[in-house]
């Protein structure tokens, strides 16, 4: 496939105005102007996808979701954090099966795929047949799952990671699995100190099929190091929460932090000897009133901050580019200084930082031997009209639903409709089993 | 027209999910549930617009911008305000004619009308025959206009109010006029003593044609007090502007201060005490890294906040869906309050507080006599599925795209496609001038 004459965005820096991009199977094979890259491929008999009046970017990385949460959208909203997760988010969650799982990942993949996004992280609940796995292959979305670990069942989870590799591992091209430890203050140290073997195992015996990571939200609430001295009665070193880890000989590049706001100068320090990365998720921080993760800081330190929406319910949606939007604008008032986060680093947040947090070398760029997961958006729109600044337009105008066409792995998955899926199906389907979950939780009509 | 079926959003409290509206001319004269809307007026031959699935709401009023603006969208971003303002954007304005300033504002109302805006406020430069006002007419978007007032050049822009006045005020049942002293540091004490009597005599001429209102950015430079001494040699009593103001008359409820950043609890009682509007324009806030408006203490005091983008330089868009979502997240994390600014009182500083601010009391609410601004919205969407609250859905997931059709003053102006103009014809015009307007500034290519 050529996508020719478009305004093709190759990273952070490089883009060409008037570019092609070259796909065979799953990769990008060349990149350039329209003109070089025609002469190379003349009589090549690709597919040929005009791209005129049209911007090209490397799909964006959703780097922290919890996306089966989409049933939850809207559920409970504007209130304080323990009264939603109790009265409200927990009982609904119990009554979910893994077809529900599914269903909701399914639908979640959709909203990506339909708002440009072509990797997503997502931690959350595993059953083995029907799960988020199993939803996003169905759309075509390409998603690492995290199993999450908690305290209270640790070895039932720790049992279905290693069927979650088994199973999906590597699966269609598409799907890697990963560690999940939920929380330092729903992990206990026992937990954390077996992790680091298990991550190492899972690496021997199946990274050649995708690098395997670790996850987990780290330093999200204000009240986290209270919570776990209270919990597991243990001290946090100096109050340094990576301090603490780094006794598990767990952090590494392999590590994916997410949220990290209420850090100390110990914890910055610690993120950039172990090349840590860190997934900032600015919306829900600010909807659930947590507070600013200081990333203007870590992008100066050189840390891998990447982007990510966190679930549907503390969003309420997967909008990577209202993201970018967020990441770029909340510090500049803290800082007094509207220089900090410009766009274009935001932008390489949403896409190569993505890529690198989520263990892909070959993923995040539009480069010869990277995966081809391909976006173009439509500019012929008043407010994208005039340009001056690609970068400053994605970041700061562009809307997640100028998206037109989406290519993952290769293949065509949106261009309009969406390609693998019924819409109108997943749309009924979700009506009427959230009607009878409500009916379960006792809030229904 | 009867709109019929559809999720019909009369306020913010106040909806029916299978309801309709009737509008006769330029007015709402009917909305209840369908079954008893058809009722009412069956056989009435009405043309019946069918919105099943679809959300009904009043047309989202901007309260704060600078449209024509949108000439410069992207042009400057991530500078210190200094550097964007001298190097960058008065070098750009000082070129721009009466007809590029009438066609920044239609590409700026093509912008809005189709993200779901029928309302804006605009301050800008003012040219007799093409100017904002005849640019939001050939688009049918409804506007008042803020002729702005400089210290320097005071004489010259009464005299431009009084022309566009007449001219202007009442146009098409579109247009208003307003007086737009453009800031306390910018505008001199003798020159504010005499527009309370300006405003007074706009009123009595032409009051009937729509109230009269005053706007101005108030408080949103922390250095504003500073410059103001500075600049007049004038004492701000106790650091209160309101308290400086008040010295002029000139507070009142037709008073609409833009912004409110850094203001002290005298400033917020006398807010209250003269029943001031607030405009709050939280996106170009962050982005020129101005600060936080504290609108849950505002809102708490019972003062109208409504919202504005401000203009698509410090923004860059037109749009206040993204304006709702960012005016409710943002002061939670620093009250670490999630409950702050809930959902639907977010939707109601978009509609009703908007039309209150601008003068306007028969707009806001879908609600018979009120005029007949409405615009439906499309949820058969992944990421508007399923639906708990309306209210939450409007502010936390609809994009300004969901926008399907934008009815203005009892015409439909968006339906797909835009009703009066040629979005391509605008495209290509604003490409070309601006192409001219670099050279001129010495930035072409």
């Amino acid at each position: 496939m050529i996508i020719k004459n478009g305004w093709i965005v190759v990273d952070y820096i490089r883009n060409y105005r008037d570019g092609a991009v070259v796909i065979e199977d799953d990769k990008i094979v060349d990149v350039g102007p329209t003109e070089d890259v025609l002469r190379r491929h003349s009589g090549s008999g690709h597919d040929v996808i005009d791209a005129r009046d049209k911007i090209v970017i490397p799909g964006l990385v959703n780097s922290h979701t919890h996306i089966s949460m989409t049933l939850l959208r809207g559920y409970a909203d504007d209130l304080p954090l323990q009264e939603w997760l109790e009265k409200w988010i927990w009982p609904f969650e119990a009554n979910l099966t893994g077809e529900d799982i599914e269903l909701g990942a399914l639908l979640g993949a959709l909203e990506s795929i339909r708002f440009g996004t072509t990797t997503v992280y997502s931690m959350y609940h595993y059953h083995p047949g029907h799960n988020e796995a199993s939803g996003l292959i169905k759309a075509g979305l390409r998603g690492v799952i995290g199993i999450a670990i908690f305290h209270w069942s640790r070895d039932k989870n720790i049992k279905m990671f290693w069927d979650a590799m088994g199973r999906w591992h590597g699966r269609d091209g598409l799907i890697k699995v990963s560690l999940g430890p939920h929380a330092p203050y729903t992990v206990d140290p026992e937990t954390w100190m077996r992790l680091p073997e298990i991550l190492n195992e899972a690496n021997e015996k199946y990274g050649d099929r995708g690098r395997v990571i670790i996850s987990s939200h780290i330093a999200e609430d204000w009240r986290e190091n209270e919570l776990i001295r209270d919990k597991f009665n243990v001290d946090i070193p100096g109050g340094s929460i990576f301090r603490y880890l780094e006794k598990f000989n767990i952090l590494s590049g392999d590590f994916l932090a997410a949220h990290c706001i209420h850090l100390n100068q110990v914890d910055l320090d610690l993120i950039h000897k172990y090349s840590v990365g860190v997934a900032h998720n600015p919306v829900a921080n600010l909807k659930l009133g947590m507070g600013f993760a200081d990333t203007p800081k870590m992008l100066e330190k050189g840390i891998r901050v990447s982007l990510g929406t966190d679930g549907p319910a503390s969003n309420n949606t997967l909008d990577m580019f209202e993201t970018m939007k967020f990441a770029a604008l909340i510090n500049k008032p803290i800082k007094r200084d509207p220089s900090v986060t410009p766009a274009n680093i935001v932008f390489r947040m949403a896409t190569e930082y993505g890529a690198l947090n989520l263990g892909y070398n070959d993923l995040g760029i539009l480069k010869p031997g990277y995966k081809a997961d391909v976006v173009i958006l439509d500019r012929r729109k008043p407010h994208l009209t005039p340009v001056y600044d690609i970068y400053s337009h994605l970041v700061y105008a562009a809307r997640s639903m100028d998206v037109e066409t989406v290519i993952i792995n290769g293949r065509i998955v949106y261009d309009g409709g969406f390609v693998n899926t019924s819409l109108d199906d997943v749309i009924s389907r979700v009506e009427n089993r959230v009607y009878e979950l409500l009916e379960k939780v006792g809030k229904g009509d």
